[in-house]
Formats: C-alpha cells, structure tokens, sequence
C-alpha cells in the first residue's frame, strides 16, 4: 500500500505559472479597475494554474463528509458522547444536518463516508461504506491507527478523489464528522507544526474550563505516550489522528494528483491538509482553505501554513460547512473570469494614464 | 418632499427584540452544537427580527444598482473619465458587467437605476428612468445637489424599495456606478463620521500618489466650501453627496419603513447608509454590511459605525458586487434556520453536561 501511496505522490505535479501571465491579461480586460475584484481574482488564478488550464471550468462540486469514531472519546474529551457519531450519520443522510442544507444551498452533491463508524450501517445511496475499522483506538494509551489501517484509510480518500474526477466533478470539499475529534487534530497540528498544545486546544463542541484543561492533558498524554513512533507524517497520522482525518488527507492528495482543487473544511479537514502538506510539498497548490473557524487555535495554524481563508465566519461545526460556502465564492470567482465583458467587446474606455 | 420623508421616517418601527428567545431556542434545538454556526446564527436572527417573524422567509432578492455623474470629476480625482459611467450602465444593461455576472451566480435580480447620469438613455426593460439631473455639480465650487433634488432621489430609492416588497421581494441589496464617487463618499464620512480626510481616501479606482494627494485637497475644499451647509445629515447629503448615494440612502430607509432587510455593498453604498443611520436611529437593525471593502479608509469607517461586515475579500469594485455574495451567505442562514433537523426530530443525543 505504501508503494501506491508512492505512486499518487509522484502523480502530484507542480503546477504550470506559465499560465499566469494569460490569466492575468484576461483578467486585466475585464469592465473593472485592475485587481478591484481581490480575491475573488486570486481565487480564479489559483483554480485556473490548479486545473492547468487559462479556460477554468467550475460545475461539479461534491462534498466528502468522512465519518470516524475516536477512542480518546472515552477519556472524556467532549461535551458529546460518542453515540452522537452513528446519530449524525442517519441525520446526513436524511438531510437535515448542517451540510445537508448548505450542500444544497451551494449547489454541491454530498457523499456521506463511513470511514471508521462504530456501528454498522444499511445499505444507503447517500452512503459510501469504507469502514477501515470501528473506531481509532485511544490515543492516550496506543497508537489510535496501525500504518496499515492508516494507509488504508488514505487510499480510500485517494481513490474516492479520483472516481470524482472520472465522473466530471472539478472541485472537491472535505467535511467531517467524529465526536472528540478536535482532539486528534491539535495532537496532529501540535506534532506537525510544532505548535504549543496550551495555545491551540478549544472548545470543541463546547466544553467547560475544567474538561479544557483535561482535554490538554490528555493531547499531552498522547502525544508522550507515541512519542517513539512520529518519525514520518504517515507515523504521526497513525499515532495521533483518526480515520476521517486520514480520509481527508487523501482526498486532498488525491484531488491533487489528477489536477482538482479541493476546498478544506476547518479545525479537524485542516489537520488532514497537513499531513498532505508534509507529504507533498506541491500540494498546497491545489488546496483553498475556506474559513477561518471559531475553534481557538485555527488561526495560528492557518498562520503557520501560510493560508489564507476565504471566510471568517466564525462558523466550528465542521461537516464541511465552512467549505460549501467557499465553494459559491470560488464558483463565483470562475464565473467573473468566464463570463464578464472586456473592456473592448462592451467598447468601455479603459483608466487613463495619471 | 420634506413632509414624504418624515412619514417614511416614522413608518420605521423599533424591531421586537421580543422575538429573539423564540429564535434562539430554535437555533439550539436545531441538530449542532449551540452556536457552533457563529455569524450564521447571528445572521438570521437579525434577519428573522427585522422581518418581525420567527419563521423567516428568504427566496426574492433584488439588487439595485444606482448610476449617476459627479461634477468633481472634472477635477481629475478618478483614473478613468466621467464617459465611463454611461459605457458601464450600457455594459449593465447587455449583462457583461461584474454585478450582472454575481447577481446571476446569487440568484438575484438586477435593477439598474439612471438616478443622475449625464446620459440620455433609450427605454430598456433592465433600466429605471429616474434621473433627476444629468450629474451633481462640482462639490469642490458649490453644493452637489440642491436640497430639493437630494429630496426627490432619496424618495425615488424610498419608493423602489417599497414597489419591490410590494412585488414580494424580502431581500434587497444596495450597489452604484459613478466615476469618482469615492471622493463624495469620502467627504460624507468626513463630516458625518467625524474622521479625518487623509485617513480615509483611498485610491478609488486607482489613481497614484499625485492624485492621492489632489483628491484629498479637493475634499477638503469641497467641504471648506460647503460649510455653511452641512446642519443637518439632508444638507451634508445634498452639499457634498451624490444622485446615486442619495437614492441608496433613500432605499435603505424605504426598506427599513416596511420591514425589508437590506445588504449595504461597499464603500459608497456605506455613505448611502450612514445618512440613513442619521436620519433615523433605527435603521441599522435593518441592515446588513456586505464587506470590508479594499478601499482604504473602509476599515475606519466600519468601526465608527460599529458594523461588522460579513466578508472580507478585499474587493473595491462597487457595482453591489460584495452585496449579492453577502446575499448568499444570508441566504444560507435562513435555510440554516427552516430546513435542519432538530435533535428530537432526528433523535440525535443532545450534549451532556460537562
């Protein structure tokens, strides 16, 4: 599995800034005062350079929800028992949850991932049955993933990436689902960006000052506990992540290996991004971060990897909310490029010369 | 006139707060951890408020776009010449422009409105015929507009609005196109917002240093000037605004008489709106700013309003570009708020006390 894993890395290719110069004169014969429309304008260069192409095409979007039971839930780490993650699962995919509406409301199709669910799942169209195992082990005490399950779980993502892109999609989103989940992803960021645990552990789904100091401990703990197997990003993904994390990882490398963008969700789908990052330094070319998230410590981690989010909506629910409604300004960016008049075809007198 | 405003101004009722609980216990019934989605809950509370209903309905949205010339043109304080705003209201009309290209994308309709363009213009089904005058006069000489004009295009955006809730619109958004109108903003926020000049002018469309410089001694003539005439926020309008910022004014209060929300676009649409919030003291629960716009002096004014725009794209265009993709976000509130599960209707476990 290692050898694949190879493969799809090798598959990653630095993107083409050739490109650039025809993107930009496009966009600077456009009906607006040059780099008026900001981001939205280095949101389209970015996809553009990405997709390897100055004709950037943006119908297709889904969202990859990867849901995944976590053993550190046990210690007690979240204000929400570990039942809620089969829970969420049946209310996906009967949508009424979150990504659900905004999915929708994006235009974004929507596959649900049962990753690492501990409980089994009937057979739904919604569903996508990809259990590594049920549920990571407590991270606290062992290792959450072997690298085995570890690699298995990235070639899922890998490969659900690369079926969206043979049926036509051309970009993709990461969201997530797993109680006690902000507890790997500070362990992943902690290790990986060597960030200090105090200054990056929140809230989650809301706890109190006393469980925060807990849930501190117990990253530390963690982290102590595998501090003899976090040689390569694939050891720290399997020591201190979970699957859904792992899933995430290998949409994003994925997506990138056949040219497709892929917008990552928050808190928890940025610590997937990481371990891609660390994997492959050519992936962040492909990688739009959408929102900065209200959980404490995702800016410092969006500092520390140079990104810059499209929202800052104080949105921490994951799912991939954050992520869809990037998507509309992403689509919106592609759609100003494509489909605005030049300054010659709506015969407007371009800015005189001061 | 006169009399017409003051009804308008009385038509604005005080929003019942009372509603607030019923829509919060809403929000913390729906299937998530309780404000987990951040600015969207606070999003459609203001919504359901404004409305007066706790069950919102968000489905017609409208964009106006007012167009108008400014006499302080001629002092050579924009990078692109006074011809520029007829060919941009043509481009409007032929859907090549940028707010054609995003109100599409938001699934908004387009208004564009000749409130004061130095232009003759042929009946177009896409255009209002509103002009009050083919452009302001030079505000840096005398008073832009006469107080009886100021007062028949703020009733014209006043009874906009009102036709467009009465065709069942709930949502309108603000948006403008009027070479150099950057410079009348600015003076109104000058004035009106007590900041000083040089803080906040900004580049416009983008004009050099040089210009920077002349722009800002031109302001602060045009307010030298007009100091005789600056009483009350109706005579500051007149003496140093605008056509186009006068009917944007004139549609926040309209809307605000009938319980409409409003999305306020960038940096002139803000000057539009801050008249509005001095001529009546309830307005601004109304209103939702689109965006931090990218035009210096923006940020200051923001805060001094105490409003916290909901992007931050660094966009400077105008148009009511930053409004329609506000729209979708507010949009995405309300489906938020009437389409998710609640956690006894998806029987999800609720949280636990820490």
């Amino acid at each position: 599995m290692l050898d694949q894993l190879q493969d799809v890395l090798s598959d990653i290719k630095q993107v083409d800034n050739s490109l650039c110069s025809k993107i930009q004169a496009h966009l600077d014969a456009l009906t607006k005062p040059q780099g008026s429309l900001g981001r939205l304008e280095e949101i389209v260069m970015k996809f553009a350079v990405a997709t390897g192409s100055d004709r950037p095409v943006l119908t297709k979007k889904k969202v990859f929800c990867f849901a995944a039971d976590h053993g550190v839930a046990e210690e007690g780490v979240s204000a929400f028992a570990a039942e809620v993650t089969p829970q969420m699962v049946y209310n996906m995919l009967s949508g009424g949850a979150a990504i659900n509406v905004l999915a929708r409301h994006a235009g974004a199709d929507l596959d649900v991932v049962d990753i690492g669910v501990n409980h089994v799942f009937p057979d739904h169209p919604g569903l996508k049955q990809k259990k590594v195992r049920r549920g990571s082990a407590n991270m606290a005490d062992e290792p959450a993933m072997s690298v085995e399950e570890t690699l298995q779980a990235v070639l899922c993502g890998i490969a659900l990436a690369r079926e969206a892109h043979a049926e036509g999609y051309h970009l993709l989103a990461t969201g997530e689902m797993g109680i006690a989940n902000t507890t790997p992803a500070t362990a992943l960021f902690a290790v990986l960006l060597d960030l200090p645990v105090e200054s990056i552990t929140g809230r989650g789904t809301g706890i109190d000052d006393s469980v925060l100091e807990h849930k501190i401990s117990i990253i530390k703990q963690a982290i102590e506990t595998n501090k003899g197997s976090l040689a390569t990003p694939l050891d720290v993904l399997a020591s201190l992540g979970g699957f859904e994390i792992a899933g995430i990882c290998g949409l994003v490398l994925g997506a990138a290996s056949v040219g497709m963008p892929v917008v990552v969700d928050g808190f928890i789908s940025s610590a997937g991004a990481v371990v891609a990052m660390k994997l492959s330094c050519r992936v962040s070319d492909y990688l739009f971060f959408s929102h900065l998230s209200g959980e404490q410590g995702h800016r410092s981690v969006m500092n520390k990897m140079g990104a810059k989010p499209i929202l800052d909506l104080d949105l921490r629910l994951g799912e991939g909310t954050g992520a869809v409604l990037a998507m509309q300004v992403i689509e919106g960016a592609v759609k100003i490029y494509n489909e605005m008049a030049t300054f010659s075809s709506a015969r407007v007198s371009e800015k005189h010369l001061n």
